[in-house]
């Protein structure tokens, strides 16, 4: 049965640099990132965070990618800004096909994000907005089990991280 | 109604220029990179051309995209290499949604694509794999309406090319 992945947590924690490590450490799987959908849509877009419909369409779209990808063999890594109730959505609609989803959000602390966040182009800073992230992650009522803090690991601890996520049961999403 | 433009041609003809042109030139619209839907199958890719499933699969994840923006009102430009079989197959995937489905095959002279293929980063360039297509292209049974010929095209006609994907009916994908 093939396992979904979706790796959470505010922007700037490293979510890209683990999703890739991940879809390399599997055998057949596919990266989803959720920004990358997000910008399909261009002319008309609104931002995800001020428009529950065009969250709705980016997760519906989402979906459809993961399913197709599950129906065909293979694992999926979702990258994407996930709050608990999205995650708990894509679990029930894809428990026809597996019921491996996995959840996990990486967090570390204000100064990294921020700092981390200062490295991108420009264009592509989200400043305050990292911090406000980590707030609402704070008022999602997410379970800390999913959490997985990377405040103290650097680049050559990012085999281990990979293994927590592919081996520790406690980021299985449960009822 | 919706409109699904697909944007098809061999490599290195302009179609990624030529669709987000056009993608600027509508209200509310969207843009499906076939490349970008392809390369999301990430370990365990075969190459499209040489594999149906791999191909097959591709083309679902462009369809389910393409329908859910369609059913959230937003215009649709799909930029991948589509031979005639594919866009009616997907034009009957959508009938229940929208009828308006056009077809554009990019097409130029040998000496510019290669040329235009050699501009491009080395992992990138297609080389002979260009010339093969076009090939295809001429044993596809395609009918010649849908062939929009960019050889003496520079930048500043790119909005006559717009205007006429846009308002020509002889791309319109008929029966």
């Amino acid at each position: 049965m093939q396992t979904v992945y979706i790796l959470s947590g505010p922007a700037g924690v490293g979510k890209s640099t683990t999703s890739s490590a991940l879809v390399d450490a599997l055998k057949n799987s596919a990266y989803i990132s959720g920004d990358d959908v997000s910008h399909m849509h261009v002319r008309g877009r609104q931002k995800p965070w001020e428009s529950k419909s065009e969250l709705s369409l980016i997760w519906n779209n989402i979906l459809g990618l993961t399913r197709n990808f599950v129906l065909n063999g293979i694992d999926v890594v979702i990258d994407y800004v996930t709050f608990p109730d999205e995650a708990y959505w894509l679990r029930d609609k894809l428990m026809d096909l597996t019921q491996n989803v996995v959840y996990v959000v990486l967090m570390t602390d204000h100064e990294t994000l921020l700092k981390r966040d200062q490295l991108r182009i420009p264009e592509h800073q989200m400043g305050e907005r990292c911090l406000i992230l980590i707030q609402e992650f704070n008022e999602s009522g997410l379970n800390r089990k999913y959490l997985l803090d990377t405040d103290q690991k650097n680049v050559d601890e990012i085999n281990l991280v990979i293994d927590d996520i592919m081996n520790n049961k406690q980021y299985s999403l449960d009822d």
